[in-house]
């Protein structure tokens, strides 16, 4: 009686972790970025080189991205940050120094968030970089 | 004897079970964009906006890069296309029409991989497009 209560209890446990195990395996499709960023909007700062420009990733990194990425939400997917190590066509100069990018959900909630900070984000601009950026939005197609 | 045997392959198989559960369950950490991503390399193919210029974005999402991405084997992770939509800085023109991105493990493989094929590549820009893109060569920080 004993061993058969026991033999019930371990199928009983064998079906959850089963299930359990299954929910598990559907991850790495949930996750897979190609997946989760289609048709996303991307906000792309890009810092342009130049002669005597400076920038500073740790600053970057560690203070300013962070800082503009709490303004955001639920609407702000994930952010990137990328560094400008060379141009790919010879002999021609690096087109950019640095990308931070935004991947959110909706332009017009990024720009309402956005708005209301933008003094400080620009006021924050002087603490790593003397680079006026340009700034891409686009969709991702793939 | 016979319930005791039972007894043990079901122990036997709750322990492979539970075994293989906790591989699955470090699959999402593994799939998360941001750990498969830092510290690798980008190739982004940039298509200044200009007056006058075309750009053709089925040809490009379903022939050029596809035949592209198809010369770089297994040093290639993934690739992405985005659409320019508009310059996020008000009263100035959309800096990109398109970019391609190759996510890639080593520059020197994706220059050994691309080098036989730069005339094939070359001669398709024109079936897509008349801009004369510029590329970064860039690291993934986060």
């Amino acid at each position: 009686m004993k061993s058969k209560l026991m033999v019930s209890l371990l199928l009983l446990s064998t079906f959850f972790t089963a299930f359990s195990q299954e929910k598990s395996s559907q991850k790495p499709e949930k996750y897979s970025s190609a997946v989760v960023e289609k048709g996303l909007i991307k906000v792309s700062v890009m810092y342009p080189f130049a002669e005597g420009k400076t920038f500073d990733m740790v600053y970057y990194e560690t203070k300013h991205m962070p800082m503009v990425a709490g303004y955001l939400g639920e609407n702000l997917v994930k952010y990137t940050i990328e560094k400008g190590i060379a141009s790919g066509i010879p002999n021609t100069p690096l087109p950019f120094m640095a990308i931070g990018t935004f991947y959110i959900k909706s332009l017009s909630d990024y720009q309402a968030a956005i708005a209301p900070n933008r003094d400080a984000i620009r006021k924050d601009f002087a603490n790593y970089t003397n680079i006026t950026p340009a700034i891409l939005v686009s969709e991702v197609v793939k």
